[in-house]
């Protein structure tokens, strides 16, 4: 955190330098990134990345989606605009805040062009489903996702919700992979805290379990060796099979 | 650049690593930036950042103010809130873009709060006066700014301009520092290219010449050497006396 010179902060440990959350997904088809924050730059040139086939949101915190006008170098691949996935909530924020690339009027090569596509139900990316998880995050609700491929459940993703509602809970037991908000051991009025994302795993009994978006109260290596077998830390730059 | 490959994005030398553009402005008697884009958070945490007294901006482009919500940091010294120096047309967009934070609704403790205050003339910060610049950015007038202090005129900050008017160049003659947009060898239509950067350069007699928001056409060890003597590119973390 700015201006903190806590252990965590000060950590040497790579795992502790944490940018804000997001994932790539590369399914055997295609390849997508949920968010877009504002290291989402950073977090594409550390990574490699340099083709999308679409993006999805949870939600429009700042945290969550202010790298969005990194996206144009994505964009000259889909000419018709790179597939926007947000619920009508998010999508209103996107368009407010993002106003020159929805307006239509900026069509200057390798500005973004964004296709806004409602998530209003389950829908596909190639080969995926992706079912829409509404879950609360303090006042609002966000979307969280579970990508499946022939009915096998192979990913859940919930980075910020302070509760997880019985039937997402129905929707995601026994994915294989669930990553979910962890942000520290005390409770807090927005995210899970650890005790209650140990709770959301033990209900729903995934194969493996990975904690993220975790503030820094969490020493990396401190606290995993804390939690139950199969439930680990994510980190930035990892990667995982589901 | 994302998913490129030229030797400049492929450069080892530190300096061809570049976040948006932004400076700290350190007086003697307090500390402002100019600028918050996505990188504020990456570019306060490498410097050891953990006070400022005001912020400025120059416009309401992405590559400036993405990163405003990290300003939340600098917010608990401010308890009437953080002075953010903007035109009339930025602050209209941070206000967008930001609605949170200037809606008066989300005091929650830890949030950004800011003190909006307009640029419609030359103000103060302690002893140092500063002078709005209004120069061209494509379709659309932006603010560069003449740090002075007991009448010498000792820095100006002109980061996206695609020229310098006759009166801006009147006001910024002689000044001891220029930090002027210079984004390749090619024109562009929204920023300078390095002849018409030297071209101010010429017309003003600065001191010294840093240039800045250079793209990856320009290799900081290559293009460096063939510069005028007292013209140098910029770089991040770069400390200047003025």
């Amino acid at each position: 955190m700015i201006g903190c010179d806590c252990v965590v902060c000060r950590s040497e440990d790579p795992r502790d330098k944490r940018t804000r959350s997001s994932i790539l997904v590369q399914s055997p088809e295609c390849r997508w990134v949920v968010d877009t924050g504002p290291d989402f730059r950073a977090q594409c040139l550390r990574e490699g990345i340099s083709h999308l086939d679409a993006v999805l949101y949870t939600h429009g915190h700042t945290d969550h989606v202010m790298g969005f006008d990194d996206l144009r170098r994505f964009c000259e691949f889909h000419k018709e605009g790179l597939p926007i996935h947000a619920s009508p909530s998010t999508m209103e924020d996107l368009r407010r805040v993002f106003a020159f690339a929805f307006s239509g009027e900026n069509r200057v090569p390798g500005y973004v062009i964004p296709k806004p596509t409602l998530i209003e139900g389950p829908f596909f990316l190639e080969e995926t489903r992706i079912d829409p998880l509404p879950v609360p995050h303090g006042r609002t609700m966000v979307t969280g996702f579970l990508f499946s491929r022939s009915g096998e459940k192979c990913l859940a993703y919930l980075s910020d919700c302070n509760a997880v509602p019985e039937p997402v809970l129905e929707q995601i037991a026994g994915v294989r992979v669930l990553i979910i908000d962890a942000l520290r051991h005390r409770p807090h009025p927005t995210h899970l805290h650890i005790a209650a994302a140990l709770d959301v795993a033990e209900k729903t009994d995934p194969g493996a379990v990975w904690f993220t978006h975790m503030c820094h109260d969490i020493s990396h290596a401190m606290v995993e060796k804390e939690l139950p077998p199969g439930v680990r830390l994510a980190y930035d730059g990892l990667r995982i099979e589901a």
